[in-house]
């Protein structure tokens, strides 16, 4: 559709780091690519540095630039804030702008701790009374290949899941060397490679099984306790995890395996995850986004085997969007999937997926990991999931 | 850099089909990425019809648009023209192009004939003189993982290349249903799989290796001669190639076999190189497009082996304009990749890379090949191609 | 060398099932491919059901049988006891048959219970002070890629290992209509996937890392509790594990994930074993038994990866006896490999690996998992075993 | 079956090298995995060096030794001769052992002439009259992954074949220090890689395709042309080929590639086949030779992709004579299932297959291949290939 006949959705980005830069190419790109009913404006960007919100914006495409989040509470021309900072500013954000009428796309994870993920959710189910909507950024969700891994499981066809293996592989904190971050401190972070990627395995799971996770029995350990301080001589305390193991059981029976780590020499962004069920099993790598494995296990065994579906047919999600069959997407395009459905639920009044209870039962597991980790690895169930 | 304090660069596109959307998003986007000397501006849009120009212009990012290519031509604000047309018409654009003065990219396959293509190299030779660029876009050499090949032949890593074998295989055609389009037209495309993406596989060869193809010995065929009218009942003739195969030689000795074709079911966008050279080996494959498979043959034969390289390192050829390591990219990027160099050689008042001279070389192999298969594949040397 | 100036070893078999097959195979080809200093000869094989008996020693090449195993232990033809039958003899032939002064090989899982373990082991220890020699057969150790992998880690060329994971996934109890065996019978099996399976991943992690396992915290499940009867109509109950996950500890420091399987559908033989070290990683997959992933953390990122080795070269443990670079070998080859081991041993009056004592290390793991699971996963330690 | 109740077929053997101990090793196997009708009895081996053979014949399991294959041929226990030396002496002993009345398992490649293999071709049509039976030992054949192939083509699963491309590549020649043997003796070994494993490739496309090549354009070359001297000091003439590459057609009408080279740095056994039908694609790889990728092009878009098919279940050709599922075989298994079903071919009183007639096929595409890289590439015709 052309601009003129549109709608249009103002669009405000706060923060502009790594997923600022993200999701700023999201908003830019996402109505060259899909029939969007109402048109995004990228209208702002907040960062707490003036000089600099100034140029991001002018870098990524914003038209113009704010020093102060609140400031974007009130403009009319704000119809959407999108939550990039560090996650010990979400709830406050994500709640002055729902309060604000603001819809919301807050990045995962989407709280520090269980309470300020329960007050986001609460405030996010009354916002969404009056129809102002909320989204939490599980963008693996927009990964054609397991959007498509999920179609296959609520269609089916791989039965009931008995088994579910996820694991998150990263190596940027292999080498001692690596200097102490915001990411490695627990006040900020909230928690290490649990919550910055073991999130991302426990919603993928959710996401694709259609199932809650109901307890856990873990071990979480730190293998390189002091590291060099960013910004002068001598080290500091590490005081979060460098790898999270859990096993955790299915609300449908079926038993999990989940390791994050971000000190696995070699493995890069390993996000993998496989499901076996009566009728079939399914495997993914991240590290291989284009590509996802599925056995049939109804079919003879002259031909069964694991076979290897390139994600990117018209017939597939979001892949009739961009490029011809075989044309593979990259790590960006799920953000620009994310908001483009983001946009469609809105424009329809519904509320998008993943919501921010999705979120907070993500964020109420990572608490059972660490409950249970503390007490040497009793089981431990999440509060609220159905068995 | 900001927006104020740069030079810019004013671009006009010509066609906004499948290529004309893919170099939209590149010049959308590679500003917010790489570090660019100049700012590229897209301009105005050129198409035919007007009302499809506007509607184009309008959704894929371009300021205004026209409808005749030829109104770019006396425009201030337009300094490259972009040529996304289909094969028959490159010559007369580019060289109206650069006789006025504006920088051209052309998209491949360069020209549907050599003498089209002499042309144009002799016109791009002249205006370089004037300081007037052009470069023709064979993308796939800003693939990052093509993009360390080449690097790790220049660095000796291989030695003296023996053998390439390059396929590019896909199926679109494989279903006899397929109707007919001008890609299936010879007067149209020139060529069938030889042209369109044999072209890929010449220029790939000679790019990663940095030598010439100097013969070679040929074999095309059509498997399905008649196809259905796109536009009504009946049918109409086919007068390209499906397949084509031919093997030849390598200005520095090598041997290599190249094969096109559209009907290799299963097959959806494999564009596989893979070298063996007498200190190391390196295969790829477009499916897997983040993927560098390197054998380091000086290695002692306890641990060689061919690696997998995951070409997502800062360390690696345009990815550190991207994301973190393992986020690997997709086949938009190659064109971002590919207009941000584009920029920095007019910037830096050099010549950019591919050249009209390489369209060209490459025009002459396809020409050897039909001459070859008509032949009964008696060897064919490449005009002005040192064995 | 030839027959006729070597010392002969006499061999007797003890079961004529699966492993029966495959210890025959191996016993009648390894002084073909091995310089063996003592010539290994079949002479005698031991089943219960006399006709039966005679008719396996036909076929699978043993010059005599015998209808009771009591019946080896005092012929002086034979000086080696090779135990190929269910679990819950293995106890009472081996300690019986190294009371006789003979070798003995005793097929995995070495016992069903750690007192019967433990018994066994202070036998085998006994009989050592006497030149009698005793060997457990995981023959996974002699898979040329896990021992190239042991190889690699005592080399320090993946330094200090922080994280293994090893899944045995199989998929042949995964349809509800398999028959109830004695396999699925707790008091002949001892227990399921566990035992079974589970057994060959915690003594692969040991042999391979050179490490203990010290404490697990497990998780048990059989999701098909009933089976059809195998001789008649009616089900029975099933008494043990599908499934058996356990996170652990390694004496290193190291964290660890197990994960035992029989109804992971289309992973037919999914033994897969992942380290990671400081300085590197190991990757094998049993499916894909001749390939060992190597990654060099030490490399620069320009080439760094995971490389395949294709364990096949003169150079690589134990197929320098067999074919050329390249041909891979398969399953039964590991036998052969680990009868010219235990020769070689018994020749140079030396102590086989691995050892009644490694076999009893792999009891207490699995009974610690048992215990584990009874107990809602809490952190159970492994007796014996050094932190 | 046990072995007093089955009539006995007395094997001799003629060399005891590299295919002599694979051959020793397949028939002293076969009878405990394969229920065969005859019982295969080895009786006998000869080699020129009485010394050598009596030790080999020892060591590989035969009863007895004589020093001349011309011996062999009034023995009465003899009633199978299988040749395995090199290719100059196979057209004499074959044509003398099936004049003696002796069954015939000759070694690939059959001849090093056409001239050669028509006389041998002849010959063992006029033994089969009198119900003599001989085969050539393209053991490849037997791989179950191929067998599978080969089915799956006949089965009409991938409909009508439009592209094969076959390599062969080893890199045991890469090195110019490699000294000069006998394969690199155009009067001893015919040609070098075209002959060695280039007649893989050809009886394995005609073998799965069920059809015949029909003519090729060939290129050959030789990268080392001096080699070092194995018994002393200098240098002499390589005088065969190091590569040799060519396209060819079948007589369905579908286009082939052929590459055989072995100076392939990093690829040590990789046969690799691929074909691509109308109704789907199979592909083969040697290197991982338990394993077959099927794609079936007549399933739908969503889950449609090459399969790995793990050819190890009991379904699969072969694989139910040895281990359970997911339980590999090795390179020597292809030569026990060979022999096996030659064997049961004599039994039958059948004609086993490849017989002479297939070898002759094979020596007359790589005459083709030699005429046409003499001639520039000329397009030339395979004698007797029906187009």
């Amino acid at each position: 559709m052309t601009s003129t006949d549109r709608r249009t959705l103002g669009i405000a980005l706060v923060g502009h780091a790594f997923m600022g830069r993200a999701h700023s190419h999201a908003w830019r790109s996402v109505d060259a690519f899909f029939d969007l009913p109402w048109r995004p404006v990228p209208v702002a960007l907040a960062g707490r540095d003036a000089g600099k919100a100034a140029t991001a914006a002018g870098r990524l495409g914003w038209a113009s630039s704010v020093d102060d989040w609140r400031k974007l509470l009130d403009r009319d021309d704000v119809d959407l804030i999108d939550i990039c900072t560090p996650g010990d500013s979400h709830a406050e954000i994500a709640i002055a702008a729902l309060d604000a009428g603001k819809h919301v796309l807050c990045e995962k994870p989407m709280a520090n701790t269980v309470a300020e993920a329960e007050a986001m959710a609460a405030a996010a189910e009354q916002a969404a009374v009056r129809g102002v909507r909320s989204m939490v950024g599980f963008s693996y969700r927009r990964v054609p290949a397991l959007a498509l891994a999920r179609n296959l499981v609520a269609q089916g066809r791989i039965g009931a899941i008995r088994h579910v293996r996820a694991v998150y592989l990263q190596d940027w904190l292999a080498d001692p060397g690596a200097p102490l971050s915001w990411r490695l401190d627990r006040r900020r972070a909230g928690s290490g490679a649990l919550g910055d990627i073991g999130a991302h395995i426990i919603d993928a799971t959710q996401f694709v099984t259609g199932e809650a996770v109901t307890g856990v029995s873990a071990l979480l350990d730190t293998f390189v306790t002091e590291r060099p301080l960013p910004d002068g001589p001598g080290h500091g305390a590490v005081t979060v995890d460098d790898a999270a193991l859990f096993l955790g059981r299915l609300s449908g029976g079926g038993l999990a395996s989940f390791e994050a780590s971000r000190v696995a020499t070699g493995r890069k962004n390993a996000l993998r995850l496989e499901l076996n069920g009566t009728h079939g099993s399914l495997a993914f790598d991240l590290e291989a986004m284009n590509e996802l494995w599925f056995h049939d296990h109804t079919e003879g065994p002259q031909t069964a085997g694991f076979r290897r579906i390139l994600v990117t047919e018209p017939e597939h999600p979001y892949t009739g969007a961009w490029w011809p069959a075989g044309h593979g997407l990259g790590y960006d395009h799920a953000f620009t999937n994310e908001v483009a459905d983001l946009v469609i639920a809105i424009a329809a009044g519904k509320d998008p997926s993943p919501s921010f209870a999705d979120g907070l039962a993500v964020q109420r597991v990572l608490d059972a990991v660490e409950v249970s980790a503390a007490d040497a690895g009793r089981w431990t169930a999440i509060a609220g999931a159905q068995p």
